[in-house]
C-alpha cells in the first residue's frame, strides 16, 4: 500500500453524494463569494493543503461555481483553465481532496482549501505537485533537479518531515559500508534497547523541566530530544508521522483524545 | 515579545547583504527561467511557507527578476501586481521571509519559497494572511467570520498546531465554572504530579510497542499519546512546538542533533 492512501472513493459514489445549488439557493453564498476579489479572468487562486501534514498538494484556480460546489460537497473544486471548465478533482482519478475548511487571505484573491486527500494530489503520482528545486550553487550557478528517484530529496519538507526523512536516510544506508563512526541515529536504529532506553531517559528528562522549573528554552530542548528518539523507534517500527497525526485528528476532532485519555490506565 | 518573531533584521542589513545579479550573469538562471511557466503578465503564483510549522504566510506573484533575487538574496521577493514593482517583502517593514529553499510545481506555473518568517507576514500584523473562513452551518446557509479577535480560530490550522490550540483553550477555560466533570486536558493541567506521571507512562508504552512487537497500528496510537501528553507540559511551561520545531531544524540541519545526542547522557 501507498502510504497514506486509504480507501479509495469512487467517483461515482462521491458524485451521488453531491446535492449541489447553485449560488442563488444557498442563502449568504452570493454575499461571501460577491466579498472575494476574482481577476480579470473571474478567477482566484487556490491552494490545497494537507490538515494532517501541512503539505501543499496542489495550487489552481477556481470560479464562482467551484467554491460555491466546494464548501457544499467539500471536495476541492476548481476551474480548469485549459480545459475551461469545472474541475472536481478526482472525478476521473478517484484522487479527491475531502476539504474540511475553506479560508480566504486578507485581500481575498487567495484561497486554502484545507483537506485530507485521497491519494496522490499531483497527475504524476507524485504525493504533491512540488518536487523539483532550484538552488544557487557554491559555483554561483544555478542547478535544478527533476529526477524522478529524486522526488522525496525535492519536495518543500517542512522540518518535522525533513528530520523523519533524515532517519529514513540513515536507515537506508545501514546495510552500507561507511567511513567513521556511525551517525547517533544508525547507532539507534541498530540497538532497540538503547533506543527505548533513551525514548524513556528523554521523556524523564521532559519531566524534569517541568518538575525542577528549568525554563521554556530547556523543556523546548529535551522535547526535541524526545520528539527526536521517538521518530528513531517509529521509523523502526515503519510508522510514518502522518499516521500519527491522523491518530490525532480523528481523536481530538471528536474530542475523542481526552475520552479515551481519561479512561482508567491499563493494569 | 511575540511569539516566534525573532531577531528583527534590519533593511538596511539586508539589503547590504545583497549583491543581486542581473540573470545573464548568473549561469544557468535564463535557462531555468525560461523552464517556468508564465501567465500572460509575465507572471507565476509563489506561495511562501513556514519551514517550522509548515503555515503557508502569503500568496503572491513574481517575474523573472523576483524569482532570480530570492534564488540569489534569500529573501522573498515578489512583484506588486497593485504597485507594478518589484517587492522585497519585508523591505519596508523589517518582516522578511528568510527563504532556504526554492521549488516549481509539475506544470511550472507556482512556486514554493520555504522559509523563515521574520515576524507577522501579513502587512496586518497577523502571522500569516489567512484568517478568515467561509462554512456551509447546518441551516444551510453561508457563514463567514473575519473578527479580529478570532483570527487564530479561523486560520488553517494543521493537526498538531489545531491539538495546540485546544490545549490552550483548556487552560483559558481553567479559571471558568464549568458544568459537568473537567475535561482530561484541564485535569492534567491543573495538576503536574499527575502529567508527569502520564508523560512517563506513554514513552513507556510507545517503547513496549517496539519490545512486545505490538505492530504500527499501536504504536502510532502511542506515539499520538505521548505528543498530545507532552504538549500539555509544553503548554504549562508556555513553549510552542514552533520553538520545539526550531531547535530540531537547527540541530538536524547542522547535524547537531547526532552530535548533541551522542554526547555521554547526564551523569
Ligand atoms: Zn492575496
Ligand atoms: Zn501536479
Ligand atoms: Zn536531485
Ligand atoms: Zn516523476
Ligand atoms: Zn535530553
Ligand atoms: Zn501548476
Ligand atoms: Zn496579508
Ligand atoms: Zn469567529
Ligand atoms: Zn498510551
Amino acid at each position: 500500500m501507498h502510504r497514506g492512501y486509504r480507501t479509495l472513493v469512487t467517483c461515482a459514489a462521491a458524485v451521488e453524494q453531491r446535492a449541489v445549488k447553485p449560488e442563488s439557493e444557498v442563502p449568504g453564498m452570493s454575499a461571501y463569494l460577491d466579498s472575494l476579489r476574482w481577476n480579470n479572468d473571474g478567477l482566484v487562486a487556490v491552494i490545497a493543503q494537507h490538515v494532517d501534514t501541512g503539505e501543499v498538494l496542489m495550487q489552481a484556480y477556481s470560479d464562482r461555481n467551484a467554491i460555491c460546489e466546494t464548501l457544499q460537497t467539500g471536495l476541492a473544486t476548481f476551474y480548469s483553465r485549459s480545459r475551461r471548465e469545472r474541475w472536481c478533482k478526482g472525478e476521473t482519478s478517484g484522487h479527491f481532496i475531502k476539504v474540511s475548511r475553506v479560508f480566504a487571505d486578507c485581500d481575498k484573491d487567495s484561497i486554502i482549501y484545507l483537506g485530507d486527500p485521497i491519494g496522490p494530489a499531483c497527475h504524476t503520482g507524485a504525493k504533491t505537485c512540488w518536487f523539483s528545486e532550484a538552488q544557487v550553487g557554491d559555483d554561483g550557478g544555478v542547478s535544478t533537479c527533476g529526477k524522478h528517484e529524486h522526488h522525496a530529496a525535492h519536495s518543500p519538507a517542512t522540518t518535522l518531515y525533513a528530520l523523519e526523512r533524515t532517519i529514513q536516510q540513515r536507515r537506508d544506508e545501514m546495510g552500507q559500508q561507511k567511513e567513521g563512526k556511525p551517525s547517533w541515529t544508525a547507532r539507534l536504529l541498530a540497538d532497540p534497547v538503547l533506543l527505548c532506553k533513551k525514548v524513556r531517559e528523554e521523556a524523564g528528562e521532559l519531566c524534569e523541566t517541568l518538575e525542577a522549573g528549568e525554563g521554556a528554552e530547556r523543556a523546548a530542548s529535551e522535547m526535541a530530544d524526545l520528539l527526536y528518539h521517538s521518530m528513531v523507534l517509529l521509523n523502526l517500527q515503519g510508522v510514518p508521522m502522518e499516521d500519527v497525526m491522523r491518530v490525532l485528528r480523528q481523536r481530538f476532532g471528536t474530542s475523542g483524545i481526552e475520552e479515551k485519555a481519561a479512561r482508567p490506565p491499563k493494569q
